[in-house]
Order: structure tokens, then sequence, then C-alpha cells
């Protein structure tokens, strides 16, 4: 029952085969590897972008950090949402990869609107040379509270962004999630609604570590490379990140995988429903926030299931209190296991 | 016939034996996995420190960085030799994290002198506020030229060091090659000697890649995880870090890995020197610095053997001119590569 | 009719008379001069703190900056208002200085309150390495808005930091403003009110560029004095800053020139009521908030008054528009000054 | 008999004369006073460049930092001597400003050589994305040891950083003095010699407190001006650094001070000629590097005199000893005191 993230479940089976069986001889190093020629070519063809730059990093954190320094001058403001993994989750290396930028949040409990935005840039701007100038906006997809993006709403978000001449960056730690709950493309979801840059996560699912950087403009590319390096994140036997990412797109394996998580917290939502958990936002993808009784936590805290309390502590809770919680599915967990999970609120 | 480099070869069978075996169910992410635990145990046999700060990273770069960074303020001066890795391969990764410190050169072709360190130091702490102040040394083990330092050597670089107060870095990415050199422990090698933190290199003898660094003074631990995850080094699926040390430190496996590198170069020196190459340093571990002619060169060229020529450039170079080059020997190399490149002498 | 700001203003006689004196033969560069020694005793006993470390800089924001980066790292969390200098009007300053840690905004549209505080410290420090660690908090006092804290006020406010263990900066930039509004001593508004380090601002009460960082704890001056030269706000002419702070403080001169602008600002309060202005905030020192009529400001305008819209465009709004504007009294400005800009309200 | 630099004596009566005029009413802040537009025009005039972007800093370390990071990203290295200021004087600051830049040293007692610059570039950019970038030349006009580069020389240096299409940054903080040892036109010493950026020093050499950043490429202005606001360098009452700058450059003012400094160290050069002292470097601009025995230093030690040892300690040191001194005359010294320190001499 382990419903914490989908960081701790194991990678697919074509990602350790290729692991597997780039494991033999000797390869060139730092990206020469003839894997990611492979890995290059299937990216550019997935996102229907034959000029694209794309790069290989171990972490989402990295990828983001990274990309957004890109885009971005140490005197600039980066705008996302109060909830987003750069503000929240990445310890300040934005500011560090950057020089120093300013995050400048769109409060929101959720998705970040065009309208505020909007009212996010306008309000930065106005200072001269006193205060941070605009830079890039940086939208999650899906959001970090599982939440996904129509391609409307994209759309929208990076037409306010370049009526300011803004560049856009998509943090895509759940890009596959995203997709198939779509059902576009990922050129759809990304420069065909004016995105700029793409984290292009494979860690979270089904990956033992690796995520591209896709640059739709590729005159960014060796300023990337010197910035991956400078910051540690060009490996030398990279071909195992190559590897990797050549066995997460193989024949589809990476949808497949996005679409069995998906459908696994779909799953889980359907029984969650029967019960009577409230749902803090509607799920979308694979993540889903939930509020029940504090008993049937302990209750299911007692049964050694894992996952994250949501803003609520459990330990001195009225029994009868709602208290919010975080439930990640990946694509490995299985019905028995949700099944065994949902037996706690008989 | 590929010598370029240690960080071209495969992973060791018991390596990729534990990568493949950690991949099943769900793990605790970040390094809270299991497999961390009995590797950080396992380390802190090996350097006989049982309250050493041990972590995880994935780079070389990475693990010198953060280690020196901890050591380090914005404000100091780091001294190493002008050949030193992380001043002449890391795209200012120290001067990155280390939020701007300089690099103070001592002059040498190769090892550092306990003279050369001295005046060093001496010449950088006379100006007060206006000059950089005085901060960690950096000793590599193995050189960057191949060479390994006697436990005296580093003795009385440390005592140096010491002498002014400064903490002391080594950058072990081929730890375990001048460890088998020299018949030592870890631990008379490291804390024993005056080093205070250690990279401890795994990717170039046989990991995927990882490294670990090793604080002999656990007070630095906090710092180094905030520092690892500002700088988008601490994986999520932990657990294949882990796994890669696990199998890399079990049985042996590690200095069976570094006695079979050191013993194929030995090989090849001993080939080199029948066929009456010149070698710019005394080889002493697992990398050969020899001078031999340019139409020597040209025939391994064109028979598509792999190394770093050195300074010199074969393109248009007189057939006798005797020009220089790196070859490294992983611990996969086998004896018929390098016969076959030895035959190419003839 | 000069309201833009009291940067815009002359220096005080008494300054401009010690800068004068002090320009005869030599004296020992960088902070070594006779005067900063004189200013360091006027310094300390003004704050009744005799082990205070006391620098000089030139700007406001340098004051800041380095003030908040020697209580910073830059993996924590500066906690300030959405509308303090430090966040609006520093142009990344304090990231810069601090090495990119975040500024996390207590929301409020003018003071912070202790609740609000504790609420934004609570949810920073939740997220274990991933999330940016606690750090000092920043408090300004005159505010931004022109509201003085009171001393029960800032003892709230640092009580919270303190039951955190965080340190306490206050933003001095009109620290005098303050004293008088108060009518307290120095050292109640500081350290018996348990803030760490001072910001003492000169430049907007009548110098011509000069400002003392004030550490109650002097453990911190040698690191402050490196911050200070690495930023190259290290003035070798270093007497003519302290000749100006010497002037400031000499005979309360700088209490004096505070009672004035703040007298000013009340004579233009009550001009501004007499003709039906709103206001914003409650005035307490020498900055107005307030609100009338477009077709005045449109009248003020073609009077070349000077002064700053707040929010508000003059272009294009309705005549009877209630729009806002800073009005700002320093020392200098005369009744004579005042009663030509309200006789436009006519 | 003050002989330690030139940043201890007092400013020019000119330079104070336009200080005390300026401290009259308002004036717009932050370099939109009159005055800097005056002296906007008046350095364009004497640089003969209509379109150069000119700024003013307070410190000569600023002048440099901010300048030479408007032309250097962070991965990559500064050409600069050993001894230059950027490298020994300024406690990282270039580190700092250029966000961890590295700075590459040519080795020389003194002045930069064509040759050596051009192998010390060659040097550094053979490693492709591992290795520092080629970046900035900087050349310090006096320099260090107080050498005026020839015009042919400048222009053999800028040639070699033009041939790697590479900016040169030229530290003036003796600008003036080197301009009259030349009896060139300003222009001739810098954009007609190949140089991009200047830092047009005022401080040493009779103001209080100011220098210029002059960019002949005015495209870098609004960069400069972001990095100088977030570097908290510039000014709210700015026309007190844009009067003294006035003062400076009025009534050719600047290069008299400079004549009368470097007429005081011929002065001074000529008297020790004739009582035997050695010179390390042949003086010509205001800075004298001699050489005579420790009982004559201590004598005038004894004396009250005032000057830097250079390399050697008095203390302790045989009689005999021939002991370095670096003695540098400003503008105000007095032939008087320059014969009372020779006095001690006999």
């Amino acid at each position: 029952m382990y419903f914490s993230s989908d960081n701790a479940g194991p990678a697919l089976p074509q990602v350790m085969q290729r692991v597997q069986e780039a494991n033999t001889g000797f390869a060139l190093p730092y990206g020469a590897d003839p894997i990611m020629k492979e890995v290059r070519e299937r990216i550019r063809d997935i996102f229907e972008a034959p000029d694209a730059a794309v790069f290989l990093v171990a972490t989402g954190t990295a990828a983001n950090a990274l990309a957004l320094a890109s885009y971005c001058r140490p005197w600039q403001a980066v705008f996302c949402t109060r909830i987003a993994h750069i503000q929240e989750d990445e310890c300040n290396a934005p500011e560090f990869y950057s020089g120093g930028a300013k995050l400048c949040l769109v409060e929101t409990s959720d998705k970040m609107t065009a309208q505020g935005l909007r009212d996010r840039i306008e309000a930065e701007g106005v200072r001269g040379v006193h205060g941070p100038q605009r830079g890039p906006v940086s939208i999650t997809q899906v959001t970090e509270r599982g939440s996904v993006y129509t391609l409307d709403e994209l759309r929208e978000l990076t037409a306010v962004a370049k009526s300011f001449e803004l560049p856009v960056h998509l943090d895509g730690a759940r890009f596959a999630n995203a997709l198939v709950a779509l059902g576009c493309s990922a050129a759809e979801m990304t420069w065909k609604s004016g995105v700029d840059v793409v984290s292009f996560g494979g860690t979270k699912n089904g990956c033992l570590g690796v995520e591209a950087v896709v640059f739709f403009d590729p005159s960014k590319a060796w300023e990337f490379e010197l910035r991956r390096k400078r910051g540690a994140h060009l490996f030398s036997k990279h071909r195992y990140l190559s590897a990797q990412m050549a066995g997460y797109l193989q024949d589809g394996a990476w949808l497949e995988a996005a679409s069995r998580a998906n459908a696994n917290a779909d799953y889980l939502v359907a029984g969650l429903r029967r019960v009577g958990a409230e749902f803090l936002h509607e799920p979308q993808a694979n993540m889903v926030f939930t509020r029940f009784p504090a008993r049937l936590h302990q209750r299911l805290h007692d049964a050694g299931a894992h996952y994250n309390m949501w803003d609520d502590a459990l330990e001195g809770a009225d029994p009868e209190a709602m208290l919010a919680a975080r439930l990640v599915c990946d694509w490995s967990i299985t019905h028995e296991q949700i099944d065994l999970f949902l037996s706690h609120f008989d």
C-alpha cells in the first residue's frame, strides 16, 4: 500500500533491459554515446521538432533549474504558482542556478489562471531599475495538485507570457500522465501551445533517474551544455542515462506506464467515492488529494499504508475530524494493493 | 583499443546485479532506502570511521564541488595544483558551488609538494580584508597525471594545511587505484593522514555513475544535505545510487577492479618500454603518459585506437616527432586489446 | 514642491561641515581613519551597546543586503512583507548577496503582524531538506507605507522570530523618523526589543550617502568586513563616509532633522485633511499616502509639483476619480512649499 | 611623509567646490540629476565617443567588478596578470559579480606581454565543455607596479584579445596618471587602441569616492544599470557622485592633479637615485618600488614615515639587508615632505 509518491516505485522492465544491454564494451562519454543519438532523434520525432536541442540530466530539479536559468538573468523574476515544485520543493535551486533570480508567485490553490498570471506580471514590471525585471513563466503540467491544464488553458497562459515577450517553461515531471489524460500530442502540449522549453520527466514514470530537457529553440544549446557541466550534471558514463530514456520511449512504454498510473488513480478514486471520501481537487492524472476521518487514517497507518498527510497532522486529531492526504499512484501499484487500502474504509 | 578514459568502460557485474535486484517494489526515496543504510555502514567500516557522514551523488564534479563548498566561504581561496581536475575540467563548478571562491594554484607538472603548498598559502594570506582568505586544500589521489602520493607525502601536505588551520579535501576519483597501488588502508590514506573529506569515486572504477562523499567530521552533514538538494543532486529514486555502491563495495569488488586496472596499465607500460616509448611521468596507477613518434600515432589512429593526444596535435606533425598521449586503462580492457595496440609499434 | 522622496533633498549643514573639515591632509584608508573611531563610539553610545560592531556603507540597499547575508545561508528563506523595500526595490540584491536565498512574503498592505509572521514561518519549515530552511526576519521601521511599529508590536514580532530561533534585521532607512515618532531610545527600538542587526539610515535624513550597519553581536564583524569588501562597498577614502555620519550624529542633528521631516508631514497632513483628501494609511512619520481627485493631480502636475502617483495612472483618468499619491517630506522642505502645494486644492 | 597610497590624500578643491555647490534644493535621484547629464557629455567629449554609455560608482572595485561582469558569463575565464588588482586586492569581487567566473593569470612581475597573454588564452580554450570558456581580458593602466603600457603595447594586447574575439577591459584606477605619462588622448589610450570598457578612476586622483565606467558599445548600458542596482551601487543622492566627477573634469583639474602626482614621484625618484636606492621597476607614473637598507627603513619608520614594505618584513632584518618598499605619491604631497623623507637617508 504505497501511495507516497511515484518516485518510490521500481523502473519499467524496458528501461532496465536497455540499461543492461548498454553495459557492454566501451562507449564515448559525456553524451557522445550512440544511444543518445537515438534518443535525440526519438524525442525530436515525438515532439515533431526536428531542430530541438535535447539533453539529459538525472533529476527533475536539475532539469527545471537548468532550463529556467537558460532563460533567466539574475535580476529577473520567474513567474510560477505558490505551490510550484520550483518554489516549494527545490531548496532554492532555481535561485542558485539563476544566480539569484526571484520567484514571483501567482496565488492559487492549484492551477495558474491567465488573469492571475497577467496581474502578477503587470504588478512586477513597474519599478524600472529598482524592481526585478520580468522573466520566464514556469507552468507545471500535471500540476502539483494533480490537475491537468487543457490545451486551451495552456494557450491562454502562454499568450499572456508572449504578450509580455516572456519565455515559457513547462515543468513536465509528470508529462506523460498529462499527455494521456489530454489525449493530445506532445507537440500540441508544448511548442504548438507556446512552450519554449520542457522538463520532460522520466523518473516518476518508470525510469531510474533521468529527465530530458527539450529546447524548441536550439540557439540555447551551447549555453545549456555549459550550465549543465558547471552544475556538475553532465554524466561521464552518459550511456546509462541514454539507455534509460531509450527504454522509456521504446514502443510507447512511457505512454503505457502513464496510462496505467492514471488508471490506477481512477480505480482508487472510484473506491474512495464509494466510501464517501471528499476530494480537495478533482483528480485528473495519478495524484489524489482526498479527505476522510482521522480514525480511518489511523487504521491505515496501523496497517502499514504509506502516503503523505496533507497539511493536517494525525497525531492528537479528533477521530471524526476530516483530514487530508495525498495519494499518488505509479504505474506499478496493483489493484490488489488498492483494494487492500480501500478495505480499511469498511 | 579504448584508452581514452576509465569513464568509457562498462560497469562491473556486481554493480549491475545489485541495481537489478534493487528494482523491485517500493522503496523510500531521497536516501532513506535500506540499501543506503547498508552502504553507509559499509563505508564507515572501510574507513574505520564509525561516525563518518556518508552521502552519494552521481558525478565526480558534484562530489568535489559540494564537498569543497561545505568547507569554503565565498571569499576564500581553495589551494590546488594547476593541473587539478577542479581547476581544469569542471567548467567553474567549484566557483559556482562555493559562491565565487578563488582557486589558488600550486605550480607543478604533477604532484603538489609541501613546500609549493606552503609558499602558495603564505603568499595568499597577507592582504587582510583585501585579498581572498585562506581556505581548504584539495589534493587529487591518484593525480591527474597518474601519480600516487605516498602516505608520507600526503601527511606532509596535510601537515602544511593544518599548520594554517585549513581543512583538507581529497579528490579520490581514482581512490581505489591509489589504494591498491599503496597497499594501505582507506583510513590510512584519509583521516589518519589528515584528510577531512573525501570524494570517493565509483564511476571510473566500474559503477554506472556514483560517488560517495565521506565527511570524517559529521557536523557538516546537514549543510551538505542542503547543498546537495539545492544543487539538484539529491536523487528521488536514490536506491539505484545505493545499489551501485553496494555492489561496488561487495566482497572487495572495488579493490579487485582497481587491481585489474592498475595491472592492465602495468602490462601496457611494460609493452611500451619494450618498443622504446618515453614516459612523461612514471606510471603508478592506471594512467600512462607516454611519448612516441607521430607516424606510430597515425598508424594507431588509422587502426581505430582511442586515446587522447596530450598537448600535441597529430595533424601536420613531422612523422618522427615525438608526440605525447594519455592512455588510461580501466578494469575491463583485455590483454588482447593491449597486445593489439602494441602490435602497431612493430 | 518636491515630495517625491526624502532621497532628493540636500544634506544637512552639519554633515557638509564635517565633510569639508575632513578634507585635509592624509588619513588612513578603509575605515582606519580617526573619524570612524569617533563614529563607532558615538553609535555605541546612542545604542547603549558598548560591544556593537559598527560599519559604514554608502547605500541603503548595501546595508540591507550585507546585513541580511551575514545572517542567512543560501538555502534559507528571509521573512519580510510583500511591500518590503528588500522585496520590491532592490532588484534582487538580497538574493545576490545571500547567494540565492528566497524571500518569503508575509501578506499585508502595510505592517507585518505577529500572527501573519508566525503563519508564514510555520508554513515554510515543513518540507525537510526539500524546501527552503527558515532564516532571518526583516522588519522595516518606518514601514514602506509610512507607519511606525510600536515597541509592543516590534517585541511581538521579534518574539515570534525568537520562538523559531531566527535572527531579526531592522531596515531602518528612516530610523530617526521612527525614533522621534515613538519618543523612545535607539536601544529600546532595537536590541531591547529583540533586534539583532540594524540598517541605520543616514542618506534619507540629511546625509550625502551613508548608512551604518550595527551588529549587537560583534561575532559577525569579520564576516561582514569580508562581505563588504567582496561586495565592493569598502571605501578607500573612508573618512568621507565617517565625516558624514559624524556630522549627522553631532549635537542631535539627526533627531532634529527627523523631527522637522515628521513635522513637515504633519503640517501637510493637516492641510490635506482640511481639503478633504483621503488617507490610505494613517501617516505616522514623514510619508503620506493620500487620495484626491484626478483634476487636482492634474493641476498640481501642471504647476510642477513632484511626487509619485501610487498604483493609479493620471493619464486618461476621469477628472473626479480619486487617485492615490505618495508624498514624502524631508527635513528641508519648507512650509511655504507645502502651502503652495495645498493652494492648488482650492 | 605619507607614501602609503594615493587613496589616503585629500580631495581636490575643485571637487569639494562642486560637491558644496550641489548641496542645494532638490534633485532627481538615481542618476537623473542635471549634473550627471553634464558629466556624461563631458566624458563623451574627453573620450571622443559621442555614443558611449557612462555610469558612476563609488569604488574602484565596483567599477572593475561590474564592468567585467557585463562582459563575462559565469563559466568563462577572465585573463589578467598575477598581480592584477582584480586578482589580489578585491576579495573575490570579480568572482562574486560574475557569478563564479575564473581568473586566469598571465605570469609576470609587472606588465602583461602579448605573447604571455596569447599563451594563456590558448592554454585555456582546449577542453570543450569541460574547461572554462575564454572570456574578457583585463589590463591595468598604470600597472600595479607603477609601469605604463605604451600605446603600441596596449594595441598588441588588444589585438591578441580580438584575434580570439574577446572583449577588453581597462582598469584605469590611475587612468589620468597614465594619460599624462603617455601624453596621448583618452581616446587613443582606450577605444582607438581596442579597449571596450574602462574603469575611469577618480578616487585616487583627487575625488572623495567616484569612478566612471565607460562603455564604448552602449548596448551594454541597460544590463549595467541592472547589475549596478542589484549590486547596491546605485546612489539615490547621485548628485554627489556627479558633482565630484564634474569638479574633477573641470578645466583639466584631473590632468593637472595627475601631472603633479607624477612629478612628485619623479622628484622622489631623483632623490632616491642620489642616495643610491635601487628600483624594482622603472617608475613611470606616481608609484615607486624601491629597495634600500633595513636600517634606513627603521630610521624612516621611527620618524613617522608611512609607506608599505613590499614582501619584506622590517622586524628582525639585518640592518644592511636591502628591503623593498612601495612609495606612492598623490597630487597633494609636498616637496617639503619628500625632502624630509629623503633627509633620513643622509
